[in-house]
């Protein structure tokens, strides 16, 4: 596994997050962009909200960098959606060349890197890189539509509603770069249950962060924070125990978006999952940090549980990845 | 709509197929690495088999390229089925760092795109952009389960059972590069019949060739050919007529993978689709002649339709993309 060093040091110019209502009441609701009350977002249906949500995230990104809509060269998006329409469907209104990318809930890191390398490497000068997703279709998608009430096991998490999007160029004013990053690759340690998310997608963080270090040579002390996607109060433990066990000490640096989201009282078990998680946080409270300077350099790896429902009923365990990439200021 | 040029001419080292029983009964059996006869590939469900034949095809072309496993960097993968498993699947067993794109039947396109870019910058040296589908797994999601036994309308196309990959490469020996591409945007000209994907993806097919042509200031006769990727006849005439309309004669140099698959009396309609279908006929017919010198310089733009059967049942029409590439002896 490679980390690649980005030359160029392609920079985030704008960003923008829409959170939903519940997002909207946890810890984290004065960093977001927008804030959506309405679980339909004015829309028919729960999937038009949610691509809604990841073209209003896309355009006010892109109104944030402060540049016209057609100096974008190309969009990188995804979703947890089947063939990802919701970021198809965004970007039929949105006109700008489109790049598809799945890494479930690490889709963030993921279309970030390549909209880095992309913008590095001169083949264009700016891209877009966004994500969503919503509670109402995941569940109905992944596990029972909401209205059969299906009781939720304690150690589940909540897909969060909202998406986020940041701009990547290789020109214009920020004093936000992304240095390096480390694609993942499949790790299965043989977990089965479905709702157990976070224990089945640490070892892949896990996986990533070792090779991160050991390929820049670096340590957690060498950031000011270190965040993993949507592993949840279980799945941050579970990382914490293993990187201990391989020597490295997470310490209070290192927290999960999943577990930032939500604050306590706010009945969500293991805390928030989905790719809207590590996406409204990032384009919220982490860049909001790296922009003031609070942070002069974060890690964050984003964390993805690559399975569908045919497989679980197939039988089959849950892969998992984890993306991560270096943000500095 | 940018066209990237590569400045460092990413080479095609190596490349594999595997095709279905049906696939090499068609007219380009003999130039497929691989043929398996029996649907199930030895597996229990025909969704192992999709993604064991997936698995063949990265591994195929990794042994043809000569190199060892270990030394290529990262795998660009995608598949029809619902959060990419096929891939995600055939990665757990392979182990390279993966990035999941997703892009329909344009997946073979996108993802050489992304590997050649990735390459191209000098992010990583070497790159697998693979893709499969299967004919029994596609109809079962996207309309019947074969067991079902509902009638196909006339004008509607076979997915292709198989997959191809190719290793993209800064170094080793090879005359194929990968000299320019140009990423799609999303066109939906407003079809709602997922039986007329051919219909559907033309206009977004033309869309793409005409920017190419347009960016890289050629014509078609400036190519010893075209490809597109899964139009079938219906889609293949309709683009001809509608770059006749723009003054582009494509002529004999052009063709569509969908109508090359299958021979007069498959009994297959409109042709073949499917990722599977531009990916065994780039990774056989195509990259043989290219390699025989046959062909000098050949231009490659997939179509993909990006639905979902739930997009289709809330009444919406059909979000297309292509995305071209051209390679060069």
């Amino acid at each position: 596994m490679k980390t690649i060093t980005f030359k160029n040091r392609p920079k985030i110019i704008g960003w923008y997050s829409v959170a939903g209502e519940k997002e909207s009441e946890g810890p984290l609701s004065a960093t977001f962009s927008q804030i959506v009350d309405d679980e339909y977002f004015g829309c028919k249906t729960h999937e038009e909200a949610e691509r809604k949500m990841l073209k209003f995230a896309i355009i006010g990104a892109v109104k944030d960098a402060g540049v016209e809509k057609e100096a974008v060269d190309i969009v990188f998006a995804g979703d947890l959606l089947n063939q990802i329409v919701s970021s198809s469907f965004a970007m039929r209104e949105i006109g700008i060349p489109f790049v598809g990318v799945y890494g479930a809930c690490s889709t963030m890191a993921l279309s970030l890197i390549n909209a880095a390398v992309f913008v590095d490497s001169g083949a264009i000068s700016s891209a877009v890189a966004g994500v969503g997703s919503h509670f109402a279709t995941a569940e109905r998608q992944y596990r029972f539509p909401l209205e059969f009430g299906s009781q939720r096991p304690p150690f589940s998490q909540r897909t969060v509603t909202g998406a986020g999007a940041a701009v990547i160029s290789s020109t214009g004013k920020s004093n936000i770069h992304i240095s390096s990053a480390t694609v993942g690759r499949v790790v299965d340690m043989g977990i089965k249950d479905a709702n157990n998310m976070g224990g089945a997608m640490a070892p892949a963080a896990v996986d990533t962060l070792l090779n991160h270090f050991q390929n820049t040579k670096t340590a957690p002390e060498d950031y000011d924070a270190i965040f993993t996607g949507d592993l949840g109060i279980i799945g941050e433990q579970i990382v914490r125990d293993m990187m201990k066990s391989k020597d490295y000490d997470m310490g209070i640096r290192y927290s999960d978006c999943g577990r930032l989201v939500f604050g306590e009282g706010q009945n969500s078990d293991m805390g928030a999952s989905g790719c809207g998680c590590s996406a409204i946080t990032l384009n919220g409270y982490i860049l909001s940090k790296l922009k003031k300077g609070e942070y002069k350099r974060i890690l964050f790896a984003a964390t993805g549980a690559l399975l569908s429902p045919t497989t679980t009923f197939q039988g089959e365990s849950i892969p998992c990845i984890a993306h991560a990439l270096v943000l500095e200021n």
